[in-house]
């Protein structure tokens, strides 16, 4: 296989989503070193913006240096610590992961359930933090990407810091493509990845802290058991002023490039106005499957993601072979439980396009049809 | 200061390292999914490249999705279950951390130290080695980029498996630019970073692992602590053949592209070529510095990096500045014990030429000079 030249596809599955041209171009400028002043503004910028479409004031707002699932770990190793409690929804893959993550952190942690493709219910935390009042934060997956659920967060911050706890976010499949308010929600920490609605390569993971994650950190008893994640190190490098910087790591310089101008796309457009294009675009994408007598899996729906019924019949594997190798279009498999029964199908931030929508399902309706 | 067009530098610090104009454009590639036939072709294409430079067999070879200390931190996640005791050689800042990541694993790490720019002995880890029977690693920094030390590795391994440990080597300075030779040397787990003598741009961090390695981490007890660095799962996208690929993580797609070209870059020129290369321009660049009255903080010194003691009465911060403002040089200041009195001067794969060698030269002349 020509392994020289990637070849053009159109990204429609779970992420990565299609990268800008523009956010291309940036990840070849020329390499600066990571103490550079030029890279410390840039990445003061990089901060900056991800403040802005994180709709927060958290000083501590900035990329980790690795994929989505880093800033996970970089939750769960920096807020727990040995013996402590924890909360998890669980309603997906992901959701099972930062359970893994957090018991990883020597946590014990206790799950709320719900089927995959269901959301988590208010009252379903409410018990299990009456359950488990020692419960030193609730995590929950705001865009389920396995099962394309779109969880409601509207009045969960209430509850559980009336408990005393914190509420962890995972937002990787919705920052910059759906409604996200880290501020107004009282969200106290939050990650994502730069390869969904932001339209970035994958390779950073933004995250967020707030004033409670903050004090919690600042109160730790042991060391965070990752060194590379460590915020109470980190921040030194990516809050402190232009003159007192401390060396960490070395930082993806190149993809600090990519994440600016991706976010600079993202602003340049609005925040209000991607929303708005990604819910226009998923409800046009919905409304050509329907026709076609497809369904979706989950009740609330994700505008980033459109994860869909196989319908009998349908060959899973040939068709998305099909897709790709005569379209060019990725779309995506199922995922755990949903394997071989779900594709998913995503328009994420650039990929969320009245073109990209008509293709798809001019596609589907080739491949499938009659 | 203007974030949009970052200066075009010449790195001559610590890393990152000059990438190559082929490089930078490798990185702009379209996107492809992670599991995308083309893309997993590639990422095979890197783990065997990566084989050939560091000169193993090993089948669990593969680039980290973060920066050289990712790679630290995964091999010493998996290596080690809480309980275990482990040795670490010190002599420099790269040494003492890995010996805090280790801690952070739950192991009792013994130090093993020399002063900072000395090489530690062989008779040292047989002590240590004497002294803690059930220690189940010896950790080494093959090139200690704190000081510019260049540590020997002859008859360490011997040394180390005749007591039933496994040699864990810190290779993020040399490989590429130094003799390295793990399957003769018999070094069992190693890593290093994409920003130093390979000349890539920071973000991926190459690991291998011997037999012994992976008989230690088939035979745990426990779950790594990390999910993202854990390698029972890594392995399994990895290594796995075509059809059986695992989903795990989003890896830096473009990154691994620049990846492939930087090592298509090494092999092109041939490893013994590019390492007789470091070793020609560290000479030159040694010549001219002693010429100019400076001389060499460590008694064995990298070829790709060059840590000398600043001359009385020339301004650290000041000269640095000046390099970088009016040349467009960047080169390090010290590190730890060192800072305010090394200045480190890299000569790491791309940045190891000529023109770069004479030109530090001359800049650092007109700089210091009468």
């Amino acid at each position: 296989m020509n392994t020289q030249h990637p070849a053009e596809r159109i990204l429609m599955g779970p992420g990565p989503s299609p990268v800008p041209a523009r956010v291309l171009r940036a990840l070849g400028a020329p390499t600066l070193g990571h103490l550079d002043p030029q890279y410390v503004a840039i990445m003061d910028e990089v901060c900056e913006m991800l403040r802005e479409v994180f709709q927060t004031k958290n000083a501590l707002t900035f990329p980790v240096s690795g994929t989505g699932m880093a800033g996970m770990e970089c939750i769960a190793t920096n807020l727990l610590e040995p013996g402590d409690e924890a909360i998890v929804c669980i309603n997906g893959v992901f959701g099972g992961r930062m359970k893994d993550v957090m018991e990883r952190c020597g946590a014990t942690v206790y799950a709320v359930e719900a089927e995959w493709g269901e959301v988590i219910q208010l009252d379903q935390i409410a018990a299990a933090l009456e359950l488990h009042p020692k419960a030193k934060l609730v995590g929950i997956v705001h865009a389920e990407t396995s099962t394309g659920a779109h969880q409601p967060l509207d009045g969960f911050a209430d509850l559980v810091h009336s408990k005393g706890a914190l509420l962890v976010v995972d937002a990787v499949t919705s920052l910059g493509g759906h409604e996200l308010r880290v501020d107004e929600w009282g969200i106290d920490a939050i990650y994502s990845g730069t390869q969904k609605c932001l339209s970035c390569p994958p390779g950073l993971a933004p995250v967020s802290f707030g004033d409670r994650a903050l004090a919690i950190m600042d109160s730790r008893k042991t060391k965070p058991q990752s060194w590379y994640l460590d915020v109470s190190m980190l921040r030194k490098y990516y809050t402190s002023g232009g003159g007192g910087r401390v060396y960490h790591h070395t930082a993806p310089i190149n993809m600090t490039y990519a994440l600016r101008e991706a976010l600079a796309i993202v602003l340049e457009e609005g925040l209000e106005n991607r929303i708005e294009r990604h819910e226009k675009m998923h409800l046009r994408l919905r409304a050509g499957l329907e026709s076609m007598g497809l369904s979706y899996i989950p009740k609330r729906s994700l505008h980033s993601l459109n994860c869909i019924r196989i319908p009998d019949g349908a060959d899973d594997a040939g068709t998305r072979k099909r897709l790709l190798e005569e379209y060019g279009i990725e779309i995506g498999a199922g995922l755990g439980v949903m394997a071989g029964k779900a594709w998913r199908i995503g328009l994420m931030g650039h990929g969320s396009s009245i073109r990209n929508v008509d293709l798809v399902l001019a596609a589907l309706k080739h491949v499938l049809g009659p």
